[in-house]
């Protein structure tokens, strides 16, 4: 599928996985600390751990003593704003019965941080028919197609007129 | 696990889940449609749409003729961010031979989007070491314990400090 949310689920589109990145981004590194944190079977986590780090999301580090951990890339580090969607978006439609567990705020300022997502020049958060599909570099005959289906679909226009 | 996260991932972290949302934000309505575009099994395309119906991310609508459609509720519409976070990511970590095949600009200016993810007062995009995590309403004792660890993991700061 010419698509790249396609091709990131297929790398990080799986429950577990996203709890994995999650868990380094809090601290976790060793394999005992993912089994016991996420109650995950240790035969799942090897796996996802090995396909991980395969996809260059985590790498094998070493830590005190012989042990070898495990780190996030540069590209794995760069998932933090899919996390923080969806985070975000849980807090607001599937909350627990007492309401977010966790608030995140910038480290050096203490404040709340916005809800993610583009935004207007002007700051409004930007929702799906707020904005237009342009072909990019990659675009095929059929993404082409499919641009123009969407954008008279979605918004009503014809991307002849743009 | 008291995580909104793990909730969210529990509604939609799927594969085939986030990409029948993808397909609603371009204009998919029909089953057939879903269907022939997702290339996916027609006893899997049907469960998967009555699950997200069920959770209310979906909804039955009314189309020409006698037929019923699917549409976002405001609760699937809201799945933009996530949907911009990982389509960002795949565009930069698993492009496909030519790069990304769309690109995305502001229907009222025409400029391309910027990066999704929080960021600082300044503009600039904050990453997980630049946050520091807080108990929110929800947080359990044990929540608190894990804030604590992590702050110091990552930040290297004794939330007794803060």
């Amino acid at each position: 599928m010419n698509c790249s949310i396609a091709r990131s689920l297929d790398q990080v589109g799986e429950w577990w996985s996203l709890l994995i990145i999650r868990e380094c981004m809090l601290g976790t590194t060793r394999f005992d600390e993912f089994q016991e944190r996420l109650g995950i079977a240790r035969n799942i986590l090897t796996s996802r751990l090995n396909r991980l780090t395969e996809l260059g999301i985590l790498e094998k580090s070493p830590l005190e003593g012989r042990r070898l951990g495990y780190r996030l890339t540069p590209k794995g580090e760069e998932l933090f704003p899919v996390l923080m969607a969806l985070l975000q978006w849980g807090d607001k439609w599937a909350p627990g019965p007492h309401g977010g567990s966790v608030r995140y705020v910038e480290r050096d300022t203490g404040k709340t941080l916005e809800p993610v997502g583009p935004r207007a020049a002007d700051g409004r958060l930007l929702g799906y028919r707020d904005v237009r599909m342009m072909p990019g570099p990659g675009a095929t005959e059929s993404t082409h197609a499919r641009i123009a289906a969407r954008n008279l679909a979605i918004l009503g226009e014809n991307d002849a007129d743009h």
